[in-house]
């Protein structure tokens, strides 16, 4: 790599899909694996995933939900035992068919998904209402095969999420559960990752294969396009039924249960890069940064070069006690201006930069990576370091939240509908309920029906598409 | 399940084989999946991985170790690339041959480890000097093929482990790479899991294919048998000349890098259920616990019941205060008979009694799994428990030592080594160097050369076998 191609080299307005690759192969998160559609994520990236499973898994276990393993190895018989469901996936397994030179008689898929082995196990784990509420959670990967070009963490054949599968004696608890989740999901997505979202139901064309409904969260991209940022579903007895997953009640009579499942993935990852980045490259909210603070040392020779480095490392000793990840850049042979830039590539969310004149004035000077001015701040308010990063957090969230407001419209008027939906954006527009309607305005401007937002009923406003009377204001865009 | 099958039918010494399955089935760790040769963690089980998980990755992360993915499939083109280790894995490799109903060209093995692909990322990752060392870990599964019956932990043809690959600039640096992780492992195993292992390499013959030499660290089973509990391998240049793995020094000049791999498995949950089960079912070393105090209400009526349940809660809410995992069984229904047996079943290893003649005399009864006698401490004596813990923990590590002791011999006449081996155990034997010898002990005996101690070099005593001058004394003994 040269030196000029060292930093991002297009604009995030103009060439949107370029910036994004650039950004996730040059901040190092990511790489494309040898086999098409599969990438490898580098400890960089890795590492805002853990972060996020680390936070979910608090929440989970909150909610009585625990962590369990399950092999991605599915027979085909199985995958096959709920029809719709397997119909949906279908044209997506990677099959098995040989273990060295022997043929496999039942083929073996790549797990697309694994509701139909975990149910066959759960109905062999449950008995009665004492085995309820069962919840586990499964940190996997899924494979579906994409014919279409991959992009890193939004479009890949093997993904990284976690799928969780609950098994309930009642109708109403499950019903819960499946909110509880989503709530887990969008307050995670907030305070986590600074990107606001809606929340709703998906229409009966978009819900989850085998569901009886499906909840999702949806969130505005910078190009106007929608990202689906995940789905809790309620199965009802959808499963239950051909699974055999059934309970003796109180009263010893047998009742098939009521199931969720529900899952989010690391494209998580790919939201947070498209809503945060900018021309310089990746932006990190502080609380996912693999690191936090970066300190830049500066000097001219080598007597210089130990009294400063011995005081970044103080600093960064008393950062670390305040419980935050903080590097010093040491590196040597490279100019300070160099790695301000490579520091702001990569999304740090905070740098330091300690030259001998700001330890003759016993201070230090701060970069936002969200801001051109710098501040500086004296040796011993260290502390404020705390303060800082949670407003750099808190910013990124309102400044999301604004951008997201910039994108979304409320429209009565179909004409007016099919030229927005041409720059964007969510649009909030009425509808009959009809999936032909729902269709026909796919076919016609390309917009699927997003979420349908809760609360959003309403039967006054006339469908945008056929003019009867409306069931509800869904949001329509176009999606990733 | 009939009540006469809840707990353990079987003696451990009577038969070992069915014993081992009856606990992990019984005490819920794990379960058969529906494809033969696989297995499904349930949350007691995948609990204790992720337990080791924490801990390796708090010694891995202080030694510059930091965790990445990587994708399963692997085109055979790659995984060809270097021929031995390519031979040692054909056989038991799963290949995938179609995406939903296209056939694939180069097909796609399951990783059967990651060498090939991750080598294959790292020779485009390292330029210079300047990106040394790089040390990468990927928790993940590897798929082999086992024909033989499926033993839960042990011998599945997916499981669950961890793969470390580091790269350096110099021999001297990987060597002492090797050896540091190899005492992560070492250390873990023995204070976590209780379990005492024998460090040093492997023959020629046993070594991992591709690798210069392996070096292993191997315990002794209850049964005799020895278990490989983790290897770290020195690969030299053996796969950084055909991945091209090169640096540019720092005099600008190229170099093949030096490399190691290294991992454990979920097989180190199997060599702790064998090590410290009994009779009775699982016993867990306290750190490694889901549930590390029990406590079990005792009431003969509704009153009572309100005032032990809310005393046991209280007594919960201080242990936890402690930092540890507890759990009240207040399930209704069931005698606390039957939960003392349930919970000595599942390992827990410290369970509290408590009804009202105990909350008069404001104490609580004790009872460790690995004793018969009671004790009890007062109310106000609660923070004894966390001593408790770590005697048990000490203990536990002391008669597994005590055992192994028990079963280690040293023999020096092959009448003897043969005679000794049919009862298993690891026997300490001199031996030649000579691969002949080796295959004709094997062929004779079953026993293999499972360890070559360090420091064991000996060249005054005369091989076991051939009675030529020995080179060192390693362990023998027949494996899993």
């Amino acid at each position: 790599m040269s030196k000029e191609e060292v930093g991002i080299t297009v604009s995030k307005n103009e060439d949107f899909s370029e910036w994004y690759t650039q950004v996730v192969l040059k901040a190092k998160l990511a790489d494309y694996a040898p086999v098409k559609g599969l990438i490898v994520l580098r400890p960089d990236g890795y590492s805002i995933w853990e972060s996020l499973k680390e936070t979910f898994d608090k929440k989970f276990r909150k909610k009585g939900i625990r962590n369990g393993f399950l092999p991605i190895l599915i027979p085909e018989s199985l995958l096959g035992k709920e029809q719709k469901h397997f119909a949906g996936f279908n044209p997506e397994v990677f099959w098995v068919t040989h273990s060295g030179t022997n043929e496999i008689g039942d083929r073996l898929a790549l797990r697309p998904t694994s509701e139909t082995l975990a149910y066959t196990l759960y109905s062999k784990w449950i008995q009665s209402w004492r085995d309820l509420p069962l919840k586990i959670n499964f940190w996997n990967t899924a494979l579906r095969a994409e014919i279409k070009a991959t992009k890193p963490f939004l479009r890949t054949s093997e993904f990284l999420w976690q799928e969780g599968h609950t098994v309930h004696t009642t109708q109403e608890e499950a019903e819960n559960e499946v909110l509880e989740i989503l709530e887990i999901y969008q307050k995670t997505v907030e305070e986590e990752l600074a990107i606001p979202v809606v929340t709703g139901k998906k229409s009966e064309k978009e819900k989850f294969v085998g569901a009886k409904y499906t909840t999702t969260m949806e969130a505005i991209m910078p190009d106007g396009k929608a990202l689906q940022m995940g789905t809790s579903h309620f199965l009802a007895q959808n499963f239950s039924k051909p699974f055999e997953v059934k309970f003796a009640d109180k009263d010893n009579v047998e009742h098939f249960a009521w199931q969720t499942s529900w899952g989010v993935s690391w494209r998580l990852i790919g939201a947070m890069i498209m809503v945060h980045g900018d021309d310089q490259g990746l932006s990190l909210p502080p609380k996912v940064a693999p690191i936090q603070v970066v300190i830049v040392p500066i000097y001219k020779n080598e007597e210089m070069k130990n009294i400063v480095i011995s005081k970044a490392n103080e600093i960064r000793d008393n950062i670390e006690k305040l419980g935050f990840r903080v590097h010093v850049d040491e590196r040597e042979g490279i100019s300070p201006g160099y790695k301000f830039n490579d520091w702001e590539m990569k999304g740090v969310p905070l740098r330091i930069e300690l030259g001998p004149k700001d330890i003759e004035k016993e201070s230090i000077v701060l970069a936002k990576r969200i801001e051109k001015e710098k501040t500086s701040i004296s040796f011993n308010e260290i502390s404020k370091i705390s303060t800082i990063l949670e407003e750099i957090q808190a910013t990124m969230l309102k400044n999301a939240q604004e951008k997201a407001q910039e994108n979304t419209f409320e429209i009565s008027e179909y004409s007016e509908f099919k030229e927005k939906i041409e720059r964007g954006g969510f649009i909030h527009a009425p509808w009959c309920g009809a999936l032909e309607c729902e269709e026909k305005i796919k076919e016609e401007t390309g917009a699927d029906i997003r979420v349908i937002p809760f609360n959003s009923e309403n039967t006054t406003a006339n469908c945008i598409f056929c003019k009867k009377t409306s069931q509800s204001i869904p949001i329509f865009a176009r999606g990733y």
